[in-house]
């Protein structure tokens, strides 16, 4: 092996916290033959992921190559110190957050043994936790943060990619507190604004979200996730959550001044700004948006029926980019929306009504 | 016919804008049999929806039984006051606010005319506009709200009620400031909470968006709809909007306030609130929400293999809810969400697996 290749991740791989996450990537390891031991203070959960043929408990004698901690926000930084501490393996952790656990880590071993560290933090996850919802395929197709610190081992580093890419996930690299500010904008505050518009629906009168349409149910969809766990991801990374959320101030102050002084040219530009946005996130495979038309089709509610116009889709020869399902209060149809390349929807809209089904554009 | 049953749809019937929702509401009255007539400033636009079969330009001996008023927020009082001065047709209108045309429509016509009048709002649309959109199936299983005044004729209800029913649509009654109020909340605030967040993203760092998962894409994607639409939408409920502003503003600042103090309790409450508002919204066919559990399966991103999951599903006997399919940077398989009755979770999982599918829960 040359020091340009990637180190081998051979193992053992000691994973610390066995629930979703942590048991999600011992399964991969255990899949790919590797030694996978298991830490975690709850025996319920260890035995739950020992059934799923995640690992075993560990003992005093193991020595990993590998620690990956995946415990709450709260505990990260002692579980990366007490690993760092009995062990010489390389370490790393799946946290939300980033340079606040580095920096109390920092301040509590050597720079030697901080050299071990690198975070790192796949872009997955599930309104579900524990080790039963745990999957080797979680993280398929996700990216995942690698953020190594100025000191840190390229050797290390390397390990951790190698781990990354076992587990099917794409590593993408920064810093500790760029990873931070980028996961404040991407996900901490969407969820936080999810969170301000479900919270005035929890009073709302119950004839009024009889209206509620699929625009709602997509913009508070996260907003349904665990209260105990965000409250830590938010106070790990308050500085770069207050930023965006000031920012945001000033834009829903602006966008109040605009609507009640009823001035045309400042809410269209509020709303253009919106339409930029979204155009903003990455496409499919990290490639650019690619135009899209949406095929609407109406599904009757019950088993099989879908089944039937994927079945008609997929002989038609039509990729499907995505699908909405539209909730429709009132009547067992569904409406359902077909997201495919914008050359192809004339061709699986005609198909599809030759078929038998009424679509509509 | 005695006067507690509801008046017949006999048509003629004249659509006033032939664009998205006064196309496809024309196009359902063309199927139905009746005589449709359309009014269009647009040349082009009657031109397009004759030659799908929604029916003729309108001409001054024209009698029509009904008058849908289809046109921008901006132009439905002067449309309403047309159509009510210039025949004894009942008149309804499709606008997304429903207090303001009726106050600028009630200044400017008697009584009697008035009572002819009877506003409504089909909840139903697309990112697209104009009468190639145009779909008879666009309102199937929507809800519809109805929205008379005090002085509305009850068999000019009726006759707009017959309508919403022929459309697909179920037809919610409510007064038009408790709609406007409604729609403030469950689409209008929802809706400029996706235009703030999307506009945050608008500037940000390209290696920050690639970190983007599913969260965000679901959070921002009705913000992509069209400006010049949404400002009349807004300027013409800007009361409504504004009181909900300041709540989410009040909302905001006590935000702020418990991530600056690191307050788990206070943190823990708001993101409480946000739990309870999502299970607020009603479930499919206006029935509570039922419970459901998520099944995630690995899915290759070409034609056919949607199709073959869904077809195996359909076979397993259970009835997909909800799906959701995964945007994957870096690789071409994408993950599907599949959201089942929490009952039939286990046996689709078990029978998926023995079927050659990669799941997890």
């Amino acid at each position: 092996m040359t020091d340009d290749s990637l180190p081998a991740l051979v193992g053992p791989v000691e994973v610390v916290g066995a629930g979703l996450i942590g048991t999600s990537v011992a399964l991969v390891c255990s899949r790919l033959g590797l030694e996978v031991v298991l830490r975690d203070t709850s025996e319920e959960n260890l035995r739950t992921a020992h059934g799923l043929g995640a690992g075993r408990a560990v003992t005093s004698s193991d020595r990993p190559q590998l620690v990956v901690v995946a415990v709450p926000p709260a505990r990260i930084a002692d579980a990366i110190v007490g690993a760092l501490t009995r062990s010489g393996a390389v370490v790393t952790d799946v946290g939300s957050v980033k340079a606040a656990p580095l920096e109390a880590v920092a301040a509590r071993v050597g720079a030697a043994d901080l050299a071990r560290y690198v975070g790192s933090h796949p872009m997955a996850g599930s309104e579900r936790s524990g080790p039963l919802a745990a999957s080797a395929a979680l993280f398929d197709g996700r990216p995942w943060a690698v953020t190594p610190h100025a000191g840190a081992d390229p050797r290390a580093v390397g390990l951790v990619e190698a781990l990354v890419l076992e587990c099917g996930a794409a590593p993408v690299r920064m810093a500790p507190d760029e990873h931070d500010r980028a996961v404040a904008r991407i996900s901490h505050l969407p969820h936080l604004a999810a969170v301000l518009v479900a919270g005035r629906l929890a009073s709302a009168p119950a004839e009024h979200l009889a209206l509620s349409g699929q625009g709602v149910r997509d913009v508070t969809r996260v907003a349904a996730s665990d209260p105990a766990l965000w409250h830590q991801i938010l106070e790990a990374n308050s500085e770069a959550v207050l930023d965006l959320l000031a920012e945001v101030r000033a834009d829903l102050d602006a966008l109040m001044r605009a609507v009640a002084a009823d001035s045309a040219p400042d809410l269209v530009e509020i709303l253009a700004r919106g339409n930029a946005g979204t155009a903003a996130i990455p496409g499919k495979h990290g490639g650019p948006a690619r135009p899209t038309r949406s095929v609407f089709v109406s599904v009757p509610d019950h088993p099989g029926e879908l089944a039937r116009l994927f079945g008609d889709a997929g002989e038609i020869g039509v990729n499907i980019e995505d699908v909405h399902i539209d909730h429709d209060p009132g009547r067992p149809v569904g409406l359902t929306e077909l997201v495919v390349e914008r050359g192809s929807a004339d061709r699986l809209l005609a198909a599809l009504e030759s078929r038998g089904w009424t679509t509509h554009r």
